[in-house]
């Protein structure tokens, strides 16, 4: 095996906008959600991550690049997908090049990762859904895993919660699951996108400027002090999710906006009622939302 | 008893602004809540009504001006406040002049009503608190009733709900009470303004625009289409009463200070999760509200 050959993979992932809101973990270091999540999926041809994984026994680290600028790998979240695919990955051969990468030759090597995002940053267009989901995605296509999308899921949720959305196209259900290891809280398709391709979705970014209050620490904050927040998993979004589903199945587009819109706000009036509170709309997307909904 | 006199009587009524709020009626009619709630009354000298009621055998029905500019008097709230001083009104005999007023006279003579408010109107500063307050302890001079502030207070919720609490200064409670003839849903005084003297209430006019949403309007869809405010009203609220005449009782202003702003952002909550959603606060208070809260 040659010191000087790099192997690469490049995967393309579309972002997702729920419409049963994921807001609030059970677990924070699992990221188990308090509640079930649907989503649906943007054309890859809009907004989306796209990411070259590279191997080599050339690399001295594992290194990423976000948008061109190098970022660091040691937090948790990434440690944690790269720990979980790296434990997958299989023997890889390119007989043309002679490379060949046996399963137990993963552990010392290391990777270097370039990832872009065609949309703004942590504006709350879940570009770590998008992501997480792309950098999972495009690691088990270079590692020969032969996993398939909701267990990569499950692994991708470890990187951002709603990542696990994001490994399938259409409308996507991300079950909480019930397992205290996380097992069984991953996404499922239901219903690709062909299912209703007379739904267009138009993205108005209102503002492009980054959030004040990231999404994580946002709903540990909204976990602890809301006292709205647990009836509102427990109570309303069962059933809201039951009457979401048989919507996207029926096509019903009355019932599926009203149901989304009802249920954007109430993630919004979450966050109202967190201390200290979290806005995440302004004036503008307010008169937006009093137009649709 | 001659035709030309006039009997007139002035009050003035301030504000009340809630800090544990009202939001949802049980009964719509008698202004029944359906959560207990608890304001501060601001000092008369800033943000008050003023109402001069009059009375005179040469008035030919009953007519009112607001702020110079006459309004009617046909809804039932006017009508319902109407009927119950009117029941409890008693003999009033003016020697100097040489009227008297048989208590079985005041069901034919007829009233003149001029309120003012120093303050902008129906712009979230309670405006009708303080004109329904006004203009029914106004009433109750003129026609010598004996009730006291608890007993009229449950007139005065009869015109708008909050009303009720601007019948004392200090801090005042709602009571919701429990009797479906509303005799039990009153206002009660927790403790009077030389209680917390050192606290001092700056108000801040964002916008002095009309609500787009009238109370009335807004909390009927709320308790119509809110999933989170019964929850609030039955679970939320009654323990954070307790804690907030706790606090009053106490002056401990950040125990005082962080229940304001919660529940406040709470109340503002279940605004958003009702359908369509309802925005009371713009950019401006947002800012304000994180900077506060």
């Amino acid at each position: 095996m040659g010191e000087k050959w790099v192997l690469m993979k490049t995967a393309q992932t579309p972002t997702n906008i729920a419409v049963i809101k994921y807001w609030g973990k059970r677990d924070e270091t699992l990221i188990l959600p308090v509640n079930d999540s649907i989503s649906v999926t943007l054309d890859p041809a809009h907004l989306c991550t796209t990411t070259t994984v590279a191997v080599s026994p050339a690399f001295q680290q594992d290194r990423m690049w976000l948008n061109g600028k190098e970022i660091s790998l040691s937090g948790g979240r990434y440690q944690n997908c790269l720990r979980e695919i790296r434990t997958r990955a299989r023997e890889v051969e390119d007989k043309e090049r002679g490379i060949k990468i046996e399963k137990k030759d993963w552990e010392k090597l290391h990777l270097h990762i370039a990832s872009y995002n065609n949309f703004p940053t942590a504006a709350g267009l879940a570009s770590s859904a998008a992501g997480f989901a792309c950098l999972v995605f495009a690691l088990a296509k270079l590692m020969n895993v032969s996993e398939d999308e909701s267990q990569l899921s499950a692994i991708a949720r470890q990187g951002s919660g709603s990542a696990c959305r994001s490994l399938f196209g259409g409308f996507v259900k991300w079950i909480m699951g019930k397992e205290d290891d996380g097992s069984d809280s991953l996404a499922v398709q239901l219903v690709d996108e062909k299912h209703w391709e007379d739904l267009f979705i138009i993205i108005a970014v209102v503002s492009s400027r980054q959030k004040e209050t990231s999404s994580t620490s946002g709903m540990r904050e909204s976990v602890e002090t809301s006292s709205l927040l647990q009836h509102r998993a427990k109570e309303v979004v069962p059933k809201r999710t039951i009457k979401m589903e048989e919507a996207i199945q029926n096509r019903d587009f009355a019932s599926f906006a009203k149901l989304a819109c009802a249920d954007s706000n109430q993630f919004h009036a979450v966050c109202l009622d967190t201390l200290p509170p979290i806005f995440y709309m302004n004036d503008t997307s307010h008169r937006q939302d009093n137009q649709l909904c």
